[in-house]
């Protein structure tokens, strides 16, 4: 089944000539598959196809995209064993991590065909017409979200499954009704390849348009860069550095017709912890987030980078069972190579900082490509100093920031850029002490979170996964959750149409049975 | 009570040495004022005490702020004659005219104030907890819209009041939570500083923080470019031409951190007749035409700068009517010399446009600074052929595309330009066999008009006032509307807070009484 070719609308297709490999990280040799990436000419077909696609998708009515996605979560439930396999040997991750981003990942999907059932995301209102209003009439006016037209899906590195081929992006930009093209992560290559074949399956079940979906292999920066490019795509979805977002962006703005880029990026997500609650619970919390440093290596868009407290023997006492929690870890394996590369370049240049002290962490390499678990600490003072200590390693490091009193836990919040979490441990009465203080956070993320570590992205109607830039693009956005399909859809208003020539969700008998605002009222009622 | 100055917070100020007047286009001379454009210090001045107002006036209650807004509208009415010769003396735009838009001002705010009360706009959302949930518990999880920060509105030039000091955009950050920075437009530096006055009033009466509005003079680039380059800046709304829109949308993107910039741009806002409704009624829509792409010299961004047709005689004799219609106008002033010369240039390029005819229109100068109504024609191929004549002309100007039959229609619509409107004019019989050709415009434009003109937009939750590129930034946004206010907000959601610290629209006990999202279901129970 892994023939290692594009797949352009329902053909697959291997006409480029440059090759790439994925890598088993825990082995530490190459798999063996050999992908094509795609051409110049495959991308184009890809771009075509969806545009062709993206009238009659539009058209399709929500019941049916529905269909398209629940049969969608089938099709990669039943590539079973295969895909399990197949993840585990592109990432180094263990089984259960993948069943879990599975059952994530089939779970997105199944809930924006509900949500597709369910029919509020249209955002249907209503205006009736007031002939004799003076002084002069009021005409029909009546307003739904349509999708935007073909979204390219550039898929995470750390998330193989629920922000990649079949992921959040893609099932959100589905549900939508925009075409999606995937330009897949090089480094699972294969599990985006198996995923994106149940994806075409489910679409010629669902007798869906050729076109409506494609994935691409890509090992650099080409294929994303020739899709920015082309005017028949209407939007982006990133998950990944702050450095490839913004280049997207920037590819995007420059564009002769500017297209919206979603990018989800860095963060450190601070861990601010409150002396009271230190007192009495510093080994629970340095458990905790000893725990929530670690897992999955680090490899989490959450993982907190940054831990801030007030330096007494209470945040010391803290620190030493943080240690201990630490040396305790086994380092496992991280996602690839490059990316262990990348960490122990990023964890040794934080120790190089001035005034940068070792807390806990394993030294020696015991596996191949191991993310070893780091903490260091600093002070305020030096850490508000040099921007260098505010940026992201991506793995198991944070740093931990010793602050003189409040003022200087606030200020230090104060400086940090835009994150997707804050979080903030304390008792209920000592966090009405800290009011300044939280909304100084509250500024800068996308979510606050109390008596709680950043990792575990619950994923429903109220999380908002996103925040001020650099997290991502668009604080106005989530990539998480129910309301990440707002990200592709537009309003679109219809002036005294008649009745038959109205969509489905705005005609007077309301067939969708939807809740609309009716001159600013919300009712199911026909009119 | 005009004296020129800018006006910073609390205070008016005049510490630049560059200073200009606006202008009479009626009288054809210079204003009496002089007005002083803001230094690069009173600019820094503006940002640095909106920055400072802005979390005080993020955590006002929206009882407070719709209050504040009503006392704007209250002093803006309370100017009274005033404004009103002020708003004539500045554009030359009849009395009649200037009461409309101050009504549409007011009504404006009053609306949002009414928004504010009623309190949905914050979209509240709550999951509640499931502590016992298998494999994982469930965290509590609420999300409110918030205020993004400062924000510049850009004030157009043909809407003084509606689009300028406190119009749409203004009325609709302020409600969001957002202080406001007015560059105000140089042609009417007058009116605009006047309302101004009638905000800082309302600011204090209502105990608003200093600095949560501002109204910076401006004769060129500078002073836009100065707020755009400022950290403190957080989002932009701006009504205008595509360039300048476009200038400021590259200066946004291009920050360090990039920050939304929703510019309404230009339009042509093609208006299609169908052949059947044309057999019986083409009197009537000619004389509805003329009006409309006369109305207001044809300064309105929904101006209709094309008209296109079937060419067969019942189009003939529209286009005669039509002749007729627009030849009896008499030539209104522009509103400013630079707009007339403008008009004039743009009009006769298109006459110069290889294969456009004339139509009908005045030659003479009659009035100073007039703006003859002009209309050509051109076959639907030459019209596909030339870019150029796709473009707006600012102006009582409009284009007839004659096309040989349906296809030649579908064809030339579906190479247009993203619009603001389409409208088809068309039996409701005749319609039903154009479904394409209304997919086509549909996928063009924010609001597509069945049987009537783009001129009149109506302020409303139904309305939209925005679409694809290069009518707007961002097609997702709307500029006039209840939903203007999306512009300004961004989600928060807050996990596992205390009630006590959490804002009065998440509280269990419902303080607000608003009808929130909980556990999915819309509902205004307490929980």
């Amino acid at each position: 089944m892994l023939d290692g070719k594009n797949i352009i609308g329902y053909n697959r297709s291997k006409r480029g000539s440059h090759t790439f490999k994925t890598f088993n990280p825990i082995l530490n040799i190459e798999n063996k598959t050999q992908f094509y990436e795609a051409s110049a000419e495959e991308i184009e077909e890809a771009l075509t196809l969806a545009q062709q696609a993206s009238t009659f998708y539009a058209d399709t009515s929500y019941s049916h995209r529905a269909n398209f996605l629940n049969a969608i979560a089938d099709a990669i439930m039943a590539l079973d064993q295969d895909l399990i396999e197949l993840y585990c040997s592109e990432t180094g991750l263990p089984e259960g991590r993948a069943k879990g981003e599975r059952s994530r990942t089939v779970n997105q999907l199944r809930m924006f065909a509900r949500m597709l059932e369910e029919g509020s995301f249209v955002e249907a209102s209503i205006d009736t017409a007031q002939p004799d209003r003076q002084p002069s009439p009021k005409v029909d006016l009546r307003k739904i979200m349509i999708p935007l037209g073909p979204i390219a899906v550039f898929g995470a590195s750390n998330f193989p499954l629920a922000y990649s081929s079949a992921g959040g992006d893609t099932a959100s930009a589905l549900a939508a009704g925009c075409p999606v093209i995937v330009k897949g992560h090089p480094m699972h290559a294969g599990t985006g390849s198996l995923v994106s074949s149940a994806i075409v399956k489910a679409a010629k079940e669902t007798s869906m348009p050729e076109g409506v979906f494609s994935h691409l292999n890509s090992s650099g920066h080409k294929v994303g860069e020739a899709l920015l490019k082309s005017p028949h795509l209407k939007a982006v979805g990133f998950t990944g550095s702050i450095s490839g977002g913004r280049a997207l962006f920037d590819l995007a703005a420059k564009r002769k017709e500017p297209i919206p880029v979603f990018a989800e990026m860095g963060s450190v997500n601070p861990v601010v912890l409150l002396p009271e609650i230190l007192r009495s619970s510093s080994e629970e919390w340095a458990k905790t987030v000893a725990q929530s440093v670690t897992l999955g290596s680090g490899q989490f868009c959450t993982n907190p980078g940054i831990l801030m407290g007030i330096k007494n023997p209470d945040l010391d006492h803290f620190a030493e069972i943080l240690a201990r929690e630490i040396n305790q870890v086994s380092p496992a394996s991280m996602l690839h190579p490059v990316i262990a590369e990348k960490y122990d370049t990023g964890r040794a240049n934080m120790q190089q900082q001035k005034g940068t002290t070792f807390v806990a962490g394993a030294t020696e390499k015991s596996i191949p490509n191991a993310g070893r678990p780091v903490i260091l600490k600093v002070s305020a003072a030096e850490f508000r100093e040099n921007p260098k200590l505010h940026q992201e390693v991506f793995g198991p490091f944070s740093l931990l920031v010793e602050c003189l009193n409040i003022e200087d836990l606030e200020r230090s919040v104060a400086l940090l850029e835009g994150q997707l979490t804050a979080s903030v441990i304390g008792t209920n009465e000592e966090l009405r002490g800290y009011d300044r203080l939280l909304k100084i956070a509250e500024g800068k993320v996308g979510r606050l979170i109390f008596n709680g570590v950043p990792t575990g992205v619950e994923v429903c109607a109220s999380m908002h996964h996103g925040g001020p830039y650099p997290s991502t693009t668009d604080s106005r956005f989530t990539a998480v959750g129910d309301d990440a399909i707002k990200r592709w859809l537009r309003p679109v208003c219809y002036q005294n149409c008649p009745d038959e020539l109205l969509p489905a969700a705005l005609k007077n008998n309301n067939p969708l049975n939807l809740l609309r605002r009716i001159d600013g009222k919300l009712t199911s009622t026909k009119l």
